[in-house]
């Protein structure tokens, strides 16, 4: 069955969900801004956060051309194989650029539609309620997800639509990759040196509470909660779902042909529209709860999304020749979806400050921050070990029910496409975890021009406690970003060694871990997350040093600043902000993505399949310690804000407050930044696979 | 050349050197223990270290016990093969025992050199001068460390001259890891909680300096340095020692036949004459270096070695049939060699206080603890990438050094010999490098017991320099022992696989990345370090806590302990300290024991291959991470104190004491865990997997 209207099929769902977005944001958009000073404030945060996009891209902008030169230009330097096709030549570098430029489009999107709903939410909350405030947000949110998963899909498959196969555009992952690493890893030193800076100085130094307008950084700290929770997660979640269903596609194609390349877009589209159905029942009454109207948008999707795929699998794995093999791919979708869940959960778990890990590191505090930080760094440790089992089984229980399924004699080599089908199951849902997890900072942000703008304080409140959710919601995607990274990063291997055995005409391409090259891989590919965390950390301290100093020289030199007479400079702690972001990100970026072509021209094919091997691993475990030591020191000090401990002020208090600040870049900064490297690393493989000269 | 008296050779060496250390022994105890006062402190800390070793050992005798008799049984229960030999049976079960015991008495007298040589080496401070005080702290220690090589070399031979099969008597190696990972998780335990227990409650909270005779938990203290240091050390080291010798002998019984497994032996033969030539190199003059000294010591025990390795290879590898192999082999060995010297400085650049990494967190201490603790963590995790370059290059060099010597055909299958001669290379030196490092804890109580016996300081300052050349060579030391770690893992996975490959009759057991169950294995392994680490760290803060209560106790209860006229009760210190160590080492023990068979027998071989992979590489990387972290806060409190930055009791300082609180259990309890913890599951998988029953 080789229709490709059924390509066309999922264009459309990809189309359909990028204007019902738009639909989404004219809505928004017609929601008042309230007060001349809410707008304003709004205003000014859009403007930052919008002048650090252009930047940001301005300065990616050569990385991409460069290689995109290099993708055409190795047309000329490689010999094709007749009939062969290779990742290089014109459509390559095509498809490379839009996985780029959409990215950047999702990017810009998201943007536009978060920072515009800021000060909307806050007057929803003023004059309407909680249910309103929640709509605007949650609405403002879902713009960015589907934005995200409607341009994913379409990308993919208009350029499947023009170029037939897989092979040749699978640089649209790359390009996606590529931009994502930037995005993350310059989105979380913008959050943090922003916020490092406006707590260290304003809080502590001069008294003044949090978001107070008096402080000058205090705009560069909301712009930052956009630019990196909601630009850095949807760079990263688009990544992988442009990754996934590509490493999906290309297995499929070696296994099944047709079927196989179309199934993956199929699962995109019906994962897509079940999200849209499940944005529709998200709603609260005044006294209501927004967590569980989240959980029923959710809880929607995944179910929808589930049914449709059984029916989709039933449909394209008609044919006999492929016996019950349907039902298997099913149930490895269906193993994602369940990733999905659990992995939620179980951060949820680690970081809420209602259960006990973050309970027991306020405790800590008690003894000093040293206590604090030690029992910090052990929850953050002991955090990877079960989702670590939850993965392992996933990918056991997605191989054997593929396999198990598969007609007779084709289980061991069918076997492989559950993973991709895993992922592609953990991604289909992303437009609604997108949707989720971006409504958490317009949220925060309302609540900070409530706060800005004098608004009465019961606004406050109502806006504090949608940020709850908030909290939660974004401990849920982050969870889900790793654990997406994670599926997706070793769909991208499977693809790799797939990519390697086409290309040396080989059977079986062997990473057997007792030859010295593929230890080598593995040891240097170990070693690569590390060095990242590193400098991504060391980032932020600098960035965070050059603000402080700044907030400290507005505080000494503008008279009449602390009275609220004299108008603090914004705009420079956000062009500060902004550059250190930018300056920093490049040499974290470089090692993304020149050590894999290193490793695999240098070393060879089977040290690259190593590399990815213990990149993945130490990658993942370093997100997930990192993200929940980091969420977990975040919530003992609210723990300890809550009137628990002596509360707020007091020692163990500030012993939590260091906690906190340790955690900042740990978990906004270098966890997430693992998720877009172990991704990059497997993406650039994929083109390189079949251009390596040696095993 | 199947000679059994060259085993004879190797076992004498190992008596020769025995009888060397006793003999070195006897020259200490010759020396004065100076004042009553003095005799008195020397006899409470020898009195708390031995206190604690017999409960230790008293505790693990059931545990050994316990696989003795399952070791022993199982021979009932599993069908040998005819004319096979499997790792159970009585001769198995008594390799076991002659491991642990021997890694206990090693650990006796290495125990018994030392913490009798503290009172001796401050009297030879105070009466002779430096140049003497050298003499005996480093005699003390080379005890200890020909104690841990001869014992090892003795018992290995032993058992071999007996049993005459490697795979008989592999379970040598589990005894000694076994009790190895109770001895540094324990040992770490402990000294960490007596060490934050003293300096919290005395330093910070009472005032009072360090080692004072008022402080109840300062004998604590003193005697965890040496149940930690060298008890803990030595314990590793042994492990190493035995476990490396005995995987090369496996794989060159494979490989070689009998010259294969009368090779590493003889090695060990060579490095440790060599190492006993090289203790009467280590001597300085009053105003000398004993950094120099000790460096002398160090080379010329590699130098000799070496010259020693060339010789015995041609000799044992002489027959035609093996081509040049020898020249391959020696530069196997040699790389080992210099990884040693290699890492040793690395480490001692990432954590020393005149080199940048660490000055950098003293500066990062002016904006507080929060940044002096983010940039301790960046120092860590960036101090990972070049040794894992380092180990990944040896990894190589060894393999294509054998192969490319190698006679036409044979390459490829001999080459896995390499990694186990890098490791053996490594290891011939343990006897210097132990001695080096236990030199140190007695530097540093017999400067503790200069300033409870109220000496004059001028003697103080002797032994504070003999400390600080002490805290390098301990990092050496601790580079050291993770390397030795590394190599003697990836040995262990070697001749596991062999094991495997013997039981199934397969000509090729391949452990390829790509299947799922070896991925599983990997996800799992790669997280057990980190699960370890957290337990472990989060017993330091548990047991810390108990400490500082009881000081606070004493403080407030016993009359006159602050005027010097109570007496604090050091037994109830040392008491609390030794039941917690105790308490607190059974859980990560049976982690580490019981993970390797349930994923063999659960998942099967290629998951326990695939674990191991991951367990090694985390492993290794969280060793380098904790240690050099740890090492590298310690040094930049040093840094601060020495002057810079405002010195003693500035507020850089107090950031710098926070972060150094949150190093120690780092560098001390959880980093050190990773050596034995990655070298017992090799050990208990060497003896897995020819019990396996599914691939």
């Amino acid at each position: 069955m080789e229709n490709m209207t059924l390509a066309y099929y999922a264009a459309g769902a990809g189309a359909f969900a990028l204007l019902f977005a738009l639909f989404t944001m004219s809505q928004v958009l017609k929601e008042s801004m309230g007060t001349p000073k809410m707008k304003q404030l709004s205003e000014a945060v859009q403007e930052g956060a919008m002048a650090y996009m252009n930047r940001q891209y301005k300065t990616l902008a050569p990385f991409a051309i460069v290689v995109f030169i290099i993708l055409w230009g190795l047309k000329y330097v490689i010999v094709v194989p007749e009939g062969g096709h290779l990742p290089v030549g014109p459509a390559s570098a095509i498809s490379f650029l839009v996985g780029a430029v959409c990215s950047a489009i999702a990017g810009y999107i998201g943007m536009n539609s978060t920072t515009k709903s800021n000060a909307r939410t806050a007057e929803a909350a003023r004059s309407s309620g909680l249910g309103k405030a929640l709509q605007v947000s949650f609405r403002a949110g879902a713009v960015m997800g589907l934005s995200v998963a409607g341009l994913g899909l379409l990308g993919v498959s208009v350029l499947f639509i023009i170029f037939k196969s897989p092979l040749i555009i699978n640089s649209f992952a790359f390009g996606a990759s590529m931009i994502a690493f930037f995005a993350r890893v310059g989105g979380g030193i913008y959050t943090k040196a922003a916020d490092v800076g406006a707590d260290l100085v304003g809080k502590v130094e001069a008294g003044i509470p949090e978001d107070d307008p008096r402080n000058p950084a205090t705009i560069a700290d909301n712009v930052g909660d956009n630019v990196g929770d909601t630009a850095g997660m949807g760079a990263d979640l688009f990544e992988s779902y442009g990754a996934t269903t590509i490493a999906a596609m290309l297995i499929g194609n070696t296994l099944f042909g047709f079927p196989g390349i179309i199934f993956p877009l199929l699962v995109g589209a019906a994962g897509i529209i079940a999200a849209i159905i499940g944005t529709f029942t998200v709603r609260t009454s005044e006294g209501g709860n927004p967590q569980a109207a989240l959980n029923v948008g959710l809880w929607t999707t995944n179910v929808l999304t589930a049914i449709a795929t059984w029916f989709i699998a039933k449909t394209i794995f008609a044919d006999p020749s492929f016996g019950s093999v349907s039902t298997g791919i099913f149930m490895a979708v269906l193993a994602g979806l369940i990733v999905n869940v659990a992995v939620g959960y179980l951060t949820e778990y680690y970081t809420s400050n209602l259960k006990p890990p973050a309970i027991k590191i306020a405790e800590a505090s008690k003894s000093g921050p040293a206590t604090n930080v030690i029992h910090g760094l052990a929850v953050g440790m002991e955090s990877t070990f079960i989702p670590m089992l939850v993965f392992a089984g996933a990918i056991y229980f997605a191989f054997w029910s593929v396999q198990s399924n598969a007609p007779e004699g084709q289980g061991a080599v069918w076997a492989i496409y559950g993973i991709a089908m895993a992922a592609m199951g953990m991604l289909s849902t992303a437009g609604m975890v997108v949707a989720m997890d971006s409504f958490g900072p317009v949220a925060d942000n309302a609540g900070g021009i409530a706060e800005m703008a004098e608004l009465p304080p019961e606004v406050r409140e109502k806006t504090d406690k949608l940020d709850a959710v908030g909290n939660t919601t974004a401990a849920i995607a982050k969870g889900f970003a790793i654990g997406s990274a994670a599926l997706t990063a070793l769909a991208l291997f499977s693809a790799y060694v797939d990519g390697v055995k086409i290309k040396f005409g080989l059977d079986e391409f062997i990473v057997n871990l007792t030859e010295p090259m593929v230890l080598v891989g593995v040891f240097i590919g170990g070693a690569v997350p590390f060095l990242v965390g590193a400098r991504t950390m060391r980032a932020v301290g600098e960035a965070a040093f050059g603000m402080v100093e700044e907030v400290r020289r507005q505080f000494r030199e503008i008279p009449g600043i602390m009275e609220g007479t004299g108008k603090p400079d914004y705009a420079r702690c956000v062009d500060i902000a902004t550059k250190a972001a930018i300056g920093k990100m490049i040499f974290p970026g470089i090692i993304a993505v020149c050590v894999p072509p290193i490793v695999g021209f240098g070393l060879g094919a089977k040290a690259l399949a190593g590399f990815l091997g213990g990149l993945t691993t130490v990658g993942v475990l370093l997100a997930l310690f990192l993200a929940n030591a980091g969420g977990a020191w975040d919530n003992a000090k609210k723990y300890i804000e809550a009137g628990n401990l002596g509360g707020k002020k007091s020692e163990p208090h500030k012993a939590a407050v260091i906690g906190d600040t340790v955690g900042d870049p740990c978990k906004d900064t270098s966890g997430p930044a693992m998720n877009p490297l172990i991704k990059v690393a497997g993406t650039i493989s994929l083109i390189l696979g079949p251009l390596l000269t040696r095993l």
